[in-house]
């Protein structure tokens, strides 16, 4: 497969997309369960909603261009996801343990901001509007489920450190 | 190896990103060959030279905290670095390239942004003033050079879709 066009590249990282939210949504089940603090475990469990969501406005936006609604293997995410499983494996304090869910959580959220922002920007410049437009609001979403994680993080960690003294 | 304390997986990142600098070092150059435009080589070549001095600053910091400077294989980097080598295989037309660089960097910077978000804000709580100093630092500049990509990805799309249109 070649990309000899912007739009070709564009679906190439719509299916990469597809594939990262779907590796997500088999995750998140896990890292809700370890995590100890409840407002973490909700705010992950809205997540994996919401992930839900990102995932019907990926099928939209392969309607809109009438591209087969179909994943491509994301390394990227399969990377980041592996490397979060191994660190909450590694943590027998509750409080660090939810540290590491939260930084293995937000790689996965930062990925997204990434990829998001640049199939945003192709739609724009390929007048895709309607696109543009779903593609955004995930992006939305994917940046205030970060600044949540770093809110619940804060409050994590001066507990973490308390107890660790 | 156990994660009983913060200060244990502030270690672990530390180590996580001292590896996925040293795999930025040996990617970026085939990065920096593959490009056309002028501009984003350059800012690739810049963004070289400052990833050497972020190798330095996670030194100053391991010295400070009396910790052997080594890394620990960082799967999420290589995921994303693996994935970018795939992305620029495929491209022949240069102005898609140079998106597919652009978009492959930018996923670069993000899991940086991530990651050293996290340990600046573990370094804060635990008060390690200086280490929280040097990796504000090294956060800055990653910030800084995602907002050129971007800058760079701007006028380079328009080319890629008037020539490609």
């Amino acid at each position: 497969m070649k990309f000899e066009t912007l739009h070709d590249l564009y679906l190439n990282e719509l299916h990469d997309l597809y594939h990262a939210e779907n590796q997500i949504i088999k995750a998140l089940p896990k890292m809700i369960e370890s995590a100890n603090l409840s407002e973490l475990r909700n705010a992950l469990s809205n997540h994996l909603e919401q992930t839900r969501g990102h995932v019907e406005r990926l099928e939209q936006v392969f309607r809109l261009h009438n591209e087969e609604i179909e994943g491509e293997k994301c390394k990227g995410m399969q990377g980041i996801i592996d490397e979060g499983k191994d660190l909450i494996k590694h943590d027998d304090n509750l409080d660090v343990r939810d540290a590491a869910i939260i930084s293995a959580a937000q790689k996965v959220e930062h990925y997204e901001m990434a990829a998001y922002g640049t199939v945003r920007t192709w739609a724009k410049m390929m007048n895709h509007d309607e696109a543009a437009v779903l593609l955004q609001q995930t992006l939305d979403e994917e940046g205030e489920a970060d600044k949540k994680l770093t809110e619940i993080a804060m409050t994590l960690n001066a507990e973490a450190v308390r107890r660790a003294g």
